[in-house]
């Protein structure tokens, strides 16, 4: 199995952190966004979206969507419940996290960390701010509540919120705001097979 | 069960289009989200991110995001596949949806119909058309090869795609230039229980 990815991305991270939990053999194929290499005509053929993560399995099948990816390795394990309410807990949590964390966390990250500010994205970068607060907060809410995101045992809804929330500093967010989600990061960050960012 | 929703909503039909093709009864209560109800402290006790689709079941247990509930209740019915594999590629297009689609088409729409293009969006709204297309490109492909989006029967991938789809029209997104898509759009409302926007 392959795995096309970038470790600076949480996206990627979070399939990389999960199979590493898991102890699921595959290669490693770092891709190069800043050099467009998500846009080559080879690449565009496994993901007519040229994104990372991108999943070839042994027999040549492809799977995108980091959160996709997630729920594909996590089924049949304790990492997604098999009670079916629970489960759609779990997928409530990695929506919200394309939807409503992602958009703000990541994009903040990326303006700040990799582009370094530049002028024209300054009032973006600060826009973002609000809506990525708003993501922690309801993160904090729910984890003063319950020991993970889903109840008290670890879930792929963790794992895709870990992804940008642990490097949310990158942003411009301030963590110290947030003492469960500092507390639930240092859990994450314990386990056994844990990767992080590199 | 309850459901708060609106039928103009894309995220909220797509709810409403399972639970009647599947002949699910339920309670439909109306949000108005240009008034701020979403934003009252009774709703944000009900969904701390303050969004519809948000779902109450029978015994008071709540979910939220409209992919996630569709998940829910396909659990087990044709619009879901067994096998993990073709699931994952369901749970692929729901995720594209929410972050490759759903942020253009729907905020392009969203602009165009229901605030009459103010000024100080239309750049905005202008920035959104190529990104729009770019995601009914890649649906174009898919339906090009395949009748429904995974394979050749319906699932929760085309109802959760098809809500913002058949109204890209009123965001501005030409649907004659997607022939497969139009052909599928047919499909979809020629099935026993549809219901469209209202
Ligand atoms: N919804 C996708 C988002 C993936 C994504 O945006 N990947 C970025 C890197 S973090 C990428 O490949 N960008 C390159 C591009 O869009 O050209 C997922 O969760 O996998
Ligand atoms: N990711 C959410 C998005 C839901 C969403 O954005 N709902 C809009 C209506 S289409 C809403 O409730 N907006 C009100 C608000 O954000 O205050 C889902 O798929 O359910």
């Amino acid at each position: 199995m392959i795995v096309y990815g970038d470790l600076q991305s949480g996206n990627c991270l979070k399939v990389k952190l999960l199979l590493s939990l898991l102890g699921v053999e595959h290669e490693w194929k770092h891709v190069n966004i800043l050099e467009k290499e998500t846009q080559s005509p080879e690449f565009l053929s496994l993901n007519p979206n040229g994104k990372i993560p991108t999943v070839v399995l042994d027999d040549g099948r492809v799977l995108c969507e980091s959160n996709a990816i997630l729920g594909y390795f996590a089924e049949d394990t304790h990492y997604l419940p098999s009670d079916s309410f629970q489960k759609a807990k779990v997928y409530e949590w990695l929506f919200f996290e394309q939807y409503s964390h992602e958009p703000y966390i990541a994009v903040a990250r990326f303006i700040q960390k990799y582009q370094g500010m530049p002028e024209h994205r300054v009032d973006e970068y600060h826009s973002l701010q609000s809506g990525g607060n708003k993501a922690l907060a309801i993160m904090e809410q729910q984890l003063a509540e319950t020991e993970f995101l889903v109840g008290s045992t670890i879930t792929i809804a963790d794992i895709s919120l870990y992804a940008y929330t642990h490097v949310a500093h990158e942003g411009g967010f301030e963590l110290t705001d947030y003492p469960n989600i500092q507390r639930w990061i240092d859990e994450i960050a314990s386990l056994d097979g844990y990767i992080g960012m590199s």
